[in-house]
C-alpha cells in the first residue's frame, strides 16, 4: 500500500462492498460542508455563456452555426471537473485477502440539461427532458467503444438533500471499469427467477402490478410507472418500458417521447405532494457489452424526503415512513 | 395485500433487500421536512423534569431515593414514542413470490444520555459516557430474554444530517425479529474466512492494521480504533476489542471502560477536524441467541460530511474524498 494512485476502488475486507477513495471529489467547492450552498445563478458554470468554465463538450445540441464550446445549445455534455474516476487511473490491482483494491478506471461526465438557469428538470418542456433522456441514450452508445468501460452509471442528484452540489438543473453519467454490485445482484435475481418461472421478472412485476392496480402511478403507450412495493423512499417510483428490453439505449423513438413525459409528469407530481421534493433517479440497464434475455431496464425515482441515518447503515435495511399505496395514491392525485 | 397491518417487513421483488413501512415514522415532528429543525432545549422531552413526555423508563441510573420517570437520574432509556416496529405488529406473513412481507415485530428505544441539555456525547465526562455504553450492554441482556426477538441494533445519530431529529443527545436500540442484512453477510462472510484461513478475520484485520500502521487511531489496553481501509465515509472509524469476542453484552468492565474513552477521544479529534462534524455510529454484535467462534463485535463510526447520492444508491459503490491513510493521520493530530 505504498503510495496509492487515486481514484483507487477499494473492496471491504469483510464483506463484498467496494467504494470509490476519490480525493479529486474533495475538490468541489461545497463538499466537506454538513449544508452545501448551492452555486447560484451569478455564479454559475452550467449557464449559457460560461462555456470557458466547464470542460470541453463531448455532446452538444447545437443551433445551426453555433460554434462548440460557445452559446446557442439547448443541451451540453462535459467531463465532469471534480472526477470520481478518471481515465488514466494509474497504480496496479491489489489481491491481498484483507486488502483488496484497483485503479479507479472509467469516466465522469455531466449533463448539463438546459442552457438557463432554472434548477428544476421537471419545469422545462416535455421536448427540452426529452433532449436530455435522448443525451444518455447517445452518451451509452458511445462509451460502449471504450474497451475499459463494463458499465455506465446514468444518475440525478436534485436538491441538497440529494447529494446535488450545483443547482443548475444536470445529471451525471460515471462509466466504470466493472459491473457495480446492485447491478449485479438484480441481473442474478433476474437470471434466476427467469431460470425458475420462464419469463421475465420485471415482465411479471410489471404484470402484478397492473392487476393489483394499488401502486400505478402512471401508464402510456410504451411506459409504466408504479410505486416500489418495498420502496426504500417514500414515494419511490419506478419506471419500467412495457416491451421487454435490456439495453436502455436501443429504446424506440416512441418510449424515449413517453418516458420523458413520464418522468416529466411524475416529477411535478411529486411536486406538488411535497414542495420542491429533493430526489435521485438512477437508470438501471444491462452493462454496456453484455446481453442477457432476463434483465429489462427499468428507471427508479428516490425521493429524499427522510434522512439515512445509522440504522439504515448498520444493518442494509430501510425504514420508509410512507405505504407505498398511499404514495400512489398521492401521487395519482386521489 | 387488503388491508396490510403496519409496520411490516418487505422484500423487494427483485433482490434480498428488506425495507420497513412504517407509517408510526411519519407522525415524527420533524419526518417530511428536507432540513428538520431540531427540538431545542426550551420544548426538549429529553431534559431532566420532563420525564412526563417520554414513555415510562425501561432502564435508568438514578440518585438513591429518587422516583421512577421523576428526576434525578443520569441516564434513562425509554420506548420510542415513534416506532420503527412494534412488540404487537400484527398481520401475517406473506410468501408470495414478488411480494414477500412479514410483520414488523420489534422493539425500538430511545437512550437519553445524560439529564441536561447537552447536544453532543463527546461533551460529557468519560464516566457518563461509560454509563451510556453500560446501558446498551445492560439492554442488549435484557432483551436477549425477549424470544420475538433475533437482533438488537444499537446506533447513534447525530446531528441533522445524520439523520438525528432530537438536539439532546440520545441514541436508539431497534431489536428486530429478522438478523438484518449487513449482519449476515459479516457472519456469513466471518465464517468463511475462518474455515479457509483458520483464525477470525476481524483478529487478523487488527493484526494486518497494526502492523501497516498508517490507518491506526488509538490504541488502549483493550481497544484499538483504525479507519476503515474500505471506508465509505471520509473518517470512517472501527472500534475493535483486542480480545476475540462476539457478543458486545460480554464484555468486561474494563473493555467497557477503555471503549467508552476510545469512543470520546475519537469523536473529540473528529471534532477537532470538522467542526462540529455530524455522525453515525452502529454497533455489530452476533445476534442474541446465536454462537459462533468466527465473529468479532465492533463499533463503525460513520462521520456524515458527505451527501449520499444518486450514484451510491444506484450502484451500492460508496465514493469517498478523503483517502483513510490521510484521515487517521489527522485523527492522530498530524
Amino acid at each position: 500500500m505504498n503510495n496509492p494512485s487515486f481514484p483507487q476502488l477499494r473492496k471491504d475486507p469483510i464483506v463484498d462492498r467496494w467504494v470509490l477513495i476519490a480525493p479529486e471529489r474533495a475538490k468541489r467547492p461545497t463538499e466537506l460542508e454538513e449544508l452545501p450552498h448551492l452555486t447560484h445563478h451569478e455564479t454559475c458554470p452550467f449557464c449559457e455563456g460560461r462555456e470557458d468554465e466547464t470542460t470541453p463538450e463531448v455532446l452538444a445540441v447545437r443551433a445551426p452555426g453555433s460554434r462548440r464550446d460557445g452559446p446557442g445549445w439547448q443541451l451540453r455534455v462535459v467531463a465532469n471537473r471534480y472526477p470520481a474516476v478518471r481515465a488514466d487511473a494509474g497504480g496496479v490491482a491489489m489481491t491481498d485477502s484483507l486488502f483488496a483494491a484497483a485503479p479507479g478506471v472509467g469516466v465522469h461526465e455531466v449533463v448539463i440539461e438546459c442552457p438557463q438557469h432554472e434548477p428544476s428538470l421537471a419545469a422545462l418542456s416535455s421536448e427540452q427532458v426529452r433532449l436530455v433522456f435522448a443525451a444518455y441514450r447517445d452518451r451509452l452508445k458511445a462509451l460502449r467503444a471504450d474497451e475499459r468501460i463494463a458499465y455506465a452509471q446514468v444518475f440525478k442528484n436534485h436538491g441538497v438533500a440529494a447529494g446535488a452540489s450545483v443547482e443548475h438543473t444536470h445529471s451525471q453519467i460515471l462509466a466504470l471499469g466493472r459491473v457495480p454490485p446492485i447491478l449485479q445482484h438484480e441481473m442474478t435475481a433476474a437470471t434466476t427467477y427467469q431460470q425458475s418461472h420462464g419469463c421475465c421478472v420485471f415482465c411479471d412485476l410489471l404484470a402484478r402490478e397492473r392487476a393489483v392496480g394499488s401502486r400505478m402511478v402512471s401508464e402510456s403507450e410504451n411506459i409504466a410507472a408504479f410505486t416500489a412495493f418495498a420502496g426504500r423512499f417514500p414515494y419511490e417510483t419506478w419506471l419500467l418500458p412495457k416491451r421487454h428490453a435490456g439495453h436502455f439505449d436501443r429504446l424506440s423513438e416512441a418510449e424515449l417521447s413517453d418516458l420523458a413525459a413520464a418522468v416529466r409528469s411524475i416529477l411535478r407530481r411529486l411536486g406538488a405532494v411535497v414542495e420542491d421534493a429533493a430526489y435521485n433517479y438512477v437508470l438501471h440497464t444491462l452493462p454496456l457489452r453484455t446481453e442477457s434475455p432476463a434483465f429489462h431496464w427499468h428507471l427508479e425515482i428516490l425521493p429524499r424526503l427522510t434522512g439515512v441515518a445509522g440504522f439504515e447503515f448498520a444493518t442494509g435495511c430501510f425504514a420508509n415512513p410512507v405505504p407505498p399505496e398511499d404514495a400512489a395514491a398521492r401521487l395519482r392525485g386521489e
